[in-house]
């Protein structure tokens, strides 16, 4: 049997102190049921003492029976006062939490400067307001903030903190590496000198500042620790928390750790992305593990020995953790990349073919423009099968006008498009909220009669990155845009100096995208396709 | 004395391999230069044998003698030939380059699989390969490819592959965890038994596949690694590189390593922002000791205790690596965060009066609305101004309205602004490749007669972000405008369900910065402003 490993996750509380990071009760609510599925044992949801939206959380959370112990975040009390007459605690034992984790001070200079009280009335703080909370009937864990400078510093006061914490009951320890300065080895030092004069679980809680929070959560566990404090996608204060997207899999995959089931594990790239999408953060492409270029292989080398076993140069199989294996289409990888691209598709290749040599060349001069394929896999596919004989030219647009306008604190936006269909002339007129909207609209509406399942497809995101930025706000721009039906997601990419062009290209590409879709399903029209004679295969 | 280190960068060769990642001959000239200024010791400029690009780079670079050695990339020759014939090591040996990091197996799986040859083939590549290099007078560098899985797999085979390199004359044999699967107690058992067996000076390659590049390359350090590849942000194939912005702080701040001088560590955040720059790619704000947010405070207690002391909660003082404290404003960090930044603009603060309470709650409004100061300084600057009332209303737009229109392929966009200018209404019309470009030329043009040094000014980047994905292009946008004079770079926000709307706001906001900004330095028509009252203070 593997030693099972205790996930504590504070995505909810240390997690949104990170820059940029806001999130509504509402968000808090989807991301903990996210967090229970995926099987944490603690979802640390926030600060009921510091603000309303915390509360309401709470309140909500606590009917939902999560299989995970909710907890709740606050100090120990402030200097020279009783527990009873704290505002931050009395929210804390009325949140409804089972648990609750009190943070205090273990480094005797925090106690000087930041607290300006004794180290004795500190050590009183930290018994007492522990105390308190379990009296309350909740579980209580200590949260040892600074403790490795703390220790470094005067490891005397340091221990006798935690021995305190100890005595009032706190069912675990956690040590914090709240600045995120401390190394690897001094983590694995200072951890097992704690589990040897300490008889408490053990905790860790690192964050990212040396790049090593993740390394330094992994060295805690090697000596000793059983519980792993961390936010998905390392969000928190400054440079983050430690990763639990990077943690979790290392432990269970490679250290043989047990933490969640296997099925679990498989849902860890849906969780991140998830939660990246509600925080409305961009995920770095090249996040371990999740990323959506975890897997992706752009060297030519590297792409022709995967394309022979995929262990040469993959260090885990990616579906375990829910991602998986993409080939990059650059200049730097040469034929074999587009080629096996284009073979995924199930077009008819001949690699040696001039319409081969064409379409390379095509994408080449396409990628000096400014389009970038990686990051639309639709508008590539669409290209492929334009150039294999695949595609078809379901609809065309002959032109179409923007009005904008602004008056008396009043926006309107209108588009005009003529669009022809099946041989037929369509002109439609709509608003939107935005130029881009009224667009999309007006193609629409040129387009559901012939094509009723348009209506279940929505643009899901919308991104707009400056090419050149020497000339300002008359630099070509690149648009990207993400569409689903629910089903699939597909990006779609379109390059001009003006944006709503850009935004146009990259829509109709999306929209053909779909139809074809649509057609190879065979769920719409295609009684409509065929006696247009609009499918060539 | 301390231990000197060997930092070799491979930005320009195996960074380019990141996903998304695009570098022109030009671009890494640029980036060569500024590499060099920082004092890394090898600069890996790229593979002269795979493209033309690379070529012309190593043609323009060698001309320009830098510091640090220049190098080229390449592999082991093909089997069953002759180097004399290798196309591949001919453009190497021709490249200019002082020294070359030849790629070689080490790992036997490698060897049946990828290169389909025997292992005694494999470890005459080698030696030749290393041997022919040498012998045109460049100096040769061993990369070890995957030697860690080759070592847990082989481990006579793995060392007889390093001990053929350096009977062949390599100056250094560098260990490539190349899948970035390996974990650093593994790193520092494999680097120390090495050590003990190869007399070579031995170097460090790793990989982020387990978010623990920066703790391998460390840990190899501390068995007898002597040099360290990486790049610069972390670039890099996959999940990418060893970060070399997290990794030369680290030693040489905390370990006690000499990597490069005082002075040049302090260029290290402006290097790290400006390759992200050239690169397009967006440096995470919360990036270990370079990022925008490495050293901001967002929770309240954070923020309270570092203005007592700073030390409370940063692990290094930020102007050694040329970065520097932020208070972030927000929700979550309540009034001493907002309250700290109108104090660092000089504006007369009572904390305890109306309006610093008024001030907090508009922008807690705003925030919910979908505006984020965080990202917008000068935004948040206006708004301190104007509620402390130390702007000034310089002008004023009555309407606006665009059209953008496409026929026959052609695109045409046109701005009409109404503006009130010093009691004046000034009524102009412009094109624009776009339509924000159409409304900036449109606003200068009624702008510049009065203030003639809005010429200067340009925007540097243009950001548009969807909030809400569930109303698709209807949904609301937030527009992130970043301006520059050259001296001075600023941030403004916009947000709107419209993103003309949205993209307005930002650019109104971002002139307005700037002509407040240019009357405190009085160096446009402050004559101008006074005679008309404009000025208030």
């Amino acid at each position: 049997m593997s030693t099972s490993l205790c996930i504590f996750d504070t995505t909810l509380r240390d997690g949104t102190q990170g820059e940029g990071i806001s999130l509504t009760a509402e968000d808090k609510v989807k991301i903990a049921l996210k967090l229970d599925a995926l099987g944490v044992h603690y979802i640390e949801g926030g600060n009921p003492g510091s603000n309303s939206k915390d509360i309401e959380f709470f309140r909500r959370i606590r009917e939902m029976n999560l299989q995970a112990k909710l907890t709740a975040f606050g100090s120990t009390r402030r200097k020279n006062s009783r527990c009873e007459q704290d505002i931050n605690l009395k929210h804390l034992t009325e949140s409804g939490a089972r648990a609750a984790t009190l943070v205090g001070k273990t480094w005797d200079f925090h106690v000087h400067t930041a607290l300006q009280t004794t180290l004795e009335e500190n050590l009183d703080m930290i018994y007492e307001s522990l105390a308190f909370v379990k009296q309350s009937g909740m579980e209580a864990l200590f949260d040892a903030e600074h403790f490795f400078d703390g220790y470094k510093a005067n490891p005397d006061y340091a221990l006798a903190a935690l021995a305190k914490a100890k005595e009032a009951g706190a069912a675990w320890i956690v040590l914090c590496d709240t600045n995120g300065g401390t190394l690897p080895g001094e983590i694995r030092e200072i951890v097992s000198r704690v589990a040897s004069v300490i008889d408490a679980p053990i905790g860790i809680h690192t964050h990212n500042d040396c790049e090593l929070a993740v390394a330094n959560a992994l060295a805690a566990v090697t000596a000793g620790a059983r519980q792993i404090q961390g936010t998905i996608n390392g969000y928190g204060e400054r440079c983050g928390n430690a990763n639990l997207c990077s943690i979790i899999p290392t432990l269970q995959l490679k250290m043989g750790y047990a933490c969640v089931s296997d099925e679990q594990l498989k849902s860890l790239t849906g969780v991140a992305r998830y939660v990246s999408e509600i925080a409305n953060v961009i995920m770095p492409v090249n996040q371990p593990y999740v990323g959506n270029a975890a897997f992706a292989h752009k060297g030519g080398i590297h792409v022709s020995a995967i394309m022979k076993d995929s262990k040469t140069y993959e260090h885990i199989q990616p579906h375990l953790v829910g991602n998986k294996q993409r080939v990059l289409v650059s200049e730097l990888a040469g034929q074999s990349n587009i080629l096996s691209k284009a073979q995924e598709l199930g077009l008819d290749v001949n690699p040696e073919g001039m319409k081969s040599r064409e379409v390379i060349d095509r994408i080449k001069e396409l990628e000096h423009q400014g389009y970038q394929f990686e990051g639309a896999d639709a508008s590539l596919e669409l290209l492929l099968r334009d150039a294999y004989g695949d595609a078809v030219q379901i609809f065309s647009v002959d032109s179409f006008k923007i009005t904008v306008e602004r008056n008396a604190g009043q926006m309107t936006s209108e588009a005009v498009v003529k669009v022809r269909v099946a041989g037929e002339q369509v002109y439609t007129v709509a608003e939107g909220n935005g130029p881009v909207n009224a667009l999309d609209n007006a193609l629409r509406k040129a387009l559901v009669q012939f094509f009723p399942g348009i209506r279940d497809i929505h643009l899901s995101d919308y991104k707009v990155r400056v090419l050149d930025e020497k000339d300002a706000t008359a630099a070509k721009v690149r648009v990207l845009i993400e569409s689903t039906d629910f089903k699939e997601t597909w990006s779609t990419v379109g390059v001009s100096s003006n944006v709503i062009e850009a935004s146009w290209e990259a829509l109709v590409d999306s929209i053909r995208y779909a139809l074809i879709g649509m057609d190879r399903d065979t769920e719409i029209a295609p009684t409509l396709l065929q006696s247009n004679g609009l499918v060539n295969h």
